[in-house]
């Protein structure tokens, strides 16, 4: 068994990589970077990832940042969980780049809807506006994908980001009113057995370092 | 010889993945979208990339988007390129990992210096000046990686991605004063002649389509 470590936050998007690690069967530490108190910053994480962030996952003494980055990775050495559908280079490809897109596209959004004063201080409303406009959008025009899952009939790990980035928006205030198949979509990958693990893991990481969420952000 | 066409806009990051085809030494076609005109938002481009963003890549009939999944997927395809360095699963993960990362953080934050009024039109100042702030830290976090180039001895393309971010940067009036060795990684990133290569052809591509770019942007 390799030697695995995931930094994370509960709450985070990090939660994301811990539900591929139980997909994956995987025996792994885990270590709590409290981002509402700095812990990102202080020199002691940065000198494990110097971009400051979580998720960092750390294999066999290697770092890989980004959770998008760190999704591709487990999927390329535990093919047999099928985090991701197979297909031909160029599909895999594309199955890839849904993640990217998690990543600099919805995951910003939901951000933008839960944070904005830190996109605009001095006009958070005005940040929040656009971001939700521009979700709702992208609901609408992705309407085909909800029904069943991301990428068809079978769950995916897309379906877990998916998934974390909206219901960001949800405690950001978002209305899902309008959009009740991805209401629905959300409440069964919440109900997965690999996404009940991890946030229990995560329920019993906060607990164990003694770190009450902010109000407004739940697990 | 695969059949290969780059959707893409002169002067846009689509540029990178361009950067990349001329690495590898491929023969492709190329279309520009003119997101300035609203066309990646046209039925008909949204018929190839429902995404509506730039660059797309139609590779023997599959299509692949985003500018990281692109250059990850052409790397796969073409190894002797080298568009990444060589390293182990892990390692190479973690260079994919930083093109995740110039998506997700380092281009967002160029594009909110050059139009922060697409985040925050009602305070586009504000968004502006804590997007400086942030590429202030990161520039100053990074400092190891200017002098030669990101990954090391040799180019690769991150840097590329990274120097079109910071490009962007430059063009929203981010001042590089106090980064002399990152004004000179730009020059150098420039002058590669990959770069001048795509640049050309974006030019011509711009003059084929009778396009002028905004004030304030240029190649």
């Amino acid at each position: 068994m390799p030697d695995i470590c995931l930094f994370h936050m509960p709450g985070a998007c990090s939660g994301v990589a811990m539900i591929a690690l139980e997909e994956a069967g995987l025996d792994y530490e885990d270590r709590v970077i409290n981002i509402f108190a700095g812990e990102q910053r202080s020199a002691s994480y940065l000198s494990v990832n110097p971009k400051g962030k979580v998720p960092a996952l750390r294999f066999d003494g290697c770092l890989i940042t980004e959770g998008a980055g760190i999704l591709i990775f487990i999927d390329e050495q535990y093919p047999e969980a099928r985090l991701l559908p197979s297909g031909n280079a160029a599909q895999k490809a594309q199955y890839r780049s849904d993640l990217i897109w998690c990543s600099n596209t919805l995951h910003p959004l939901a951000r933008s809807i839960m944070m904005p004063d830190r996109i605009a201080p001095g006009a958070p409303e005005s940040a929040r506006a656009v971001a939700i406009e521009q979700l709702r959008d992208i609901l609408a025009s992705s309407s085909g994908r909800f029904p069943e899952w991301w990428n068809g009939r079978d769950w995916s790990i897309t379906d877990a980001y998916v998934a974390w980035c909206l219901g960001l928006a949800v405690l950001g205030g978002f209305d899902l009113a309008s959009f009740p198949e991805v209401q629905s979509y959300l409440e069964r990958a919440g109900r997965r057995e690999s996404a009940r693990r991890a946030r229990s893991r995560e329920r019993a990481a906060l607990a164990d370092a003694g770190i009450q969420l902010p109000p407004g952000f739940s697990l």
